[in-house]
């Protein structure tokens, strides 16, 4: 069960509510109460597990796990006694499931007395806000929500409903939607690296005059940073989450639901469609379009556009099979020896 | 237009004054006044806008704005009515354009009643500190300055005439030069990772006993860190500007006016010459040294000295030129259909 | 010697002292003072200097310290008059002598007034806390803990005794042990990456309700992030060191002793034995098994298991004598005479 010292739970519930919430279809007595959900290893007769990755079918085995969430291909290694709670998406139930014993944190209106708050900034119904936080000049901070200790959101920031910022993020030059997430530490609005150099070598600042627009459910990881626009605006489309340490240049776009894992980066003034998946360590060059649900591999180096629905990986990025293809013949080659090597390199030379 | 809420302007200008700062010609009345700058797609009549990307250059034929820094050889591309700001480098005419609308912010001489300084630091005349700043023992702030809400500067550390400190920003054990700027999140002078390994793997922390100078100018981008040395000192010549979630190790020296770019990195002990480029997600190995002038790809990896003036590029780094006839084959390979590339995989396996 | 604004010492000390802590072998009188440490190119004839490094073999010969610590081997370079303090490990023995000179710090029990300290909070013996610092609900803070300005210990957050948390670090949902260092800006426990998509594409965040759990002298370096577990822990095991700027991803967990560089990472659920080294900038997929003393080199993509005591480069990530191989066919190729390069190239146009 997780540790009560930091995840307070709601209470028991009932199976069928359980199963209600996830959408998923069980057998047995709807009445059984349950008290927490927790991993495959650790969870007893009354926890919730759940199983979405067949790498770790033999825990399912030997858990003592009162209900699992499963696929229903994987029902018949459920141990005896165990309820299934039959999913076509296992994860995303479980999802739904978990956020039923923990949902996500209420703000209580509370400001704390070391809280700094400009008098004009304008603060909405039962707002929290923590120890040491800064809300500046003509802010305006959405009803519900969170401002965490020392969080700093920034003179003329603008954030929608219910919006969490956490411990030491920061917030400037931007406009937020409801339900946006700041993780500890981020930095959205930043001045971009924009500067112009003269012949001398020296580099003259250009003003970035533009915002950063958070869309509705947007989240940014911890210490991710995100630039203001040089001008113009940096726009993260609804529901586009950034992992912990990714780095948005000014002017880019993404659009719906984009997914840009940890220490990927997109080079200013580029252009994602919706669901773009960036992987970790990735990076897109400047001035560039990806289209809708491209997928950019781990550690890809993207130097041109990407027509929608492709998938690349490679610095230089390429399309994947090409890439795994290029990769099989540079081991064949390696493992072959140095003197396979030699002899074909001569021959390459005779060659046409 | 810039969002007013964010970007406040120092008023109307005239064409001529405009033409002035920028170092630009014109044709026309040089009393016509403009209000501000924004981009061609939304500029209008009283703004001045700029291209310096031919990619755009469909956008100036439908801009309306009043005035467009350009290029000579796109003049022929502006719609009619619209003055041409003509500049060999339209970047830089238009960054002191922008400058003439919305300068640098001026430090108002005023310490927040929140801020935490020590008695004995001394702070120059007409400094600006924010809400909940920190500034340690003895520290120097120079005339000027502006430090954020949420900065900390710690015990001992010198900052020249204007400097600008953002929030959350940290800088210890640190000589600063006049006009260094830290964006928020930046970490300057912390200790960096220097260890010794025991026999029996216990790792001994190597005290690191220098200090970290920064010369005139210097901006160290968002949540970039900059250690300091380890003995001897981590210096970044005047001008050098670190872009975001950039690493710099101890004992690291740059010359004057260096460009790392988002999530590169550079290893203790490498010294760089003037006007290095050190593209996004790059890094640099230890103990090296880079010429000046040295241009080193996005994402490549240096695990050598490099001459001045090179271009590198690649995991290990190479020559720009190689690199890319390297790919090439490699594509000629994998593009070469399975058909060809099992051919030659045959004859391989035929061979000795 | 170090800039005594920044780096307090300890005072003089005598040579068999130097020598005793050192583990290190010298002729001559073990009754000289000495005070300090210096880098051979600064050091005067009352500091001890040391050499580690052949590269740097020169600066040893025009040295003007009085004693310095090196190898054996090294030990006919020494300058006429300057003590040698041979030690098979100079590094080590250097770092044990700089510690005689500048101990780590030692708390001074002093709260700082302006810190904001919950009430059920429990602080231990001899604990210092800073400017501005937050301690949340039931932590409990060991003895002797230095908690910096404008650091925030999150609700019932455990820290071991002897811990520092520097500026701006965070850390929450966790248990230290004894020792343990957050540098600033580092980011203990914030919320996972983890959601579950809609078919609409919606992302649905899962609960992380696991924990982090940190081995005594566990070091974060500024500005990393180490994400809580999804359920189920994180553990960075005993001695584990974080570079700056790293990401951990949840569930991860090290063994004793690992050494993650800067701007590496570690996906979700991955687990490493003992001693492992992930160098600079590369990345650990989620879900694998990486074995003790496995040495991964900068910027590799480890995409599989590596069995212990191997040695991995490159990414997709192979064997380091494969990978070097395939470099040196690449660089033969590219280089193979531009002029075999280019017929090549011709022939190539011409083909079909």
């Amino acid at each position: 069960m997780p540790d009560p010292r930091f995840f307070p739970t709601a209470g028991v519930q009932r199976l069928v509510d359980i199963a209600a919430v996830a959408e998923a279809r069980f057998e047995g007595d709807g009445e059984r109460l349950f008290t927490g959900v927790a991993p495959l290893q650790t969870a007893g007769p009354d926890d919730v597990s759940f199983l979405d990755n067949r790498r770790y079918a033999d825990a399912l085995s030997e858990s003592k796990a009162g209900a699992v969430v499963l696929h229903p291909a994987m029902a018949e290694r459920l141990p005896v006694g165990c309820v299934g709670l039959l999913a076509a998406q296992p994860n995303l139930a479980f999802a739904r499931i978990a956020l039923l014993f923990h949902p996500d944190p209420v703000a209580r209106a509370v400001v704390h007395p070391t809280a700094v708050i400009a008098p004009d900034a304008v603060i909405g119904q039962g707002v929290e806000i923590g120890a040491l936080a800064v809300s500046g000049a003509r802010a305006e901070i959405g009803a519900g929500c969170i401002i965490h200790s020392h969080a700093v959101v920034g003179d003329g920031v603008v954030l929608g409903a219910g919006c969490r910022i956490h411990p030491h993020a920061s917030i400037s030059h931007a406009i937020a939607g409801a339900g946006v997430v700041l993780h500890p530490g981020a930095r959205v609005g930043a001045e971009g690296y924009g500067f112009a150099t003269t012949a001398a070598g020296e580099h003259v600042t250009m003003p970035q005059l533009g915002r950063v627009i958070l869309g509705d459910g947007v989240q940014v990881g911890a210490n991710s940073t995100v630039d203001r626009g040089s001008h113009g605006d940096t726009v993260l489309g609804p529901g586009t989450r950034l992992d912990n340490l990714v780095q948005i240049g000014h002017n880019v776009h993404t659009g719906r639901g984009c997914v840009i894992v940890a220490h990927a980066g997109i080079s200013g003034s580029s252009v994602l469609g919706d669901y773009v998946v960036l992987a970790a360590q990735a990076g897109i060059a400047g001035h560039l379009t990806i289209g809708s649900k491209v997928r950019i591999g781990a550690q890809a180096g993207v130097m041109n556009d990407v027509p929608a629905g492709t998938d690349v990986i490679g610095s230089p990025a390429w399309p994947v099979r090409e890439f795994w293809r290029s990769i099989a013949y540079l081991r064949k080659i390696a493992q072959g020896g140095r003197a396979g090597a030699e002899a074909r390199d001569r021959k390459a030379d005779r060659e046409p």
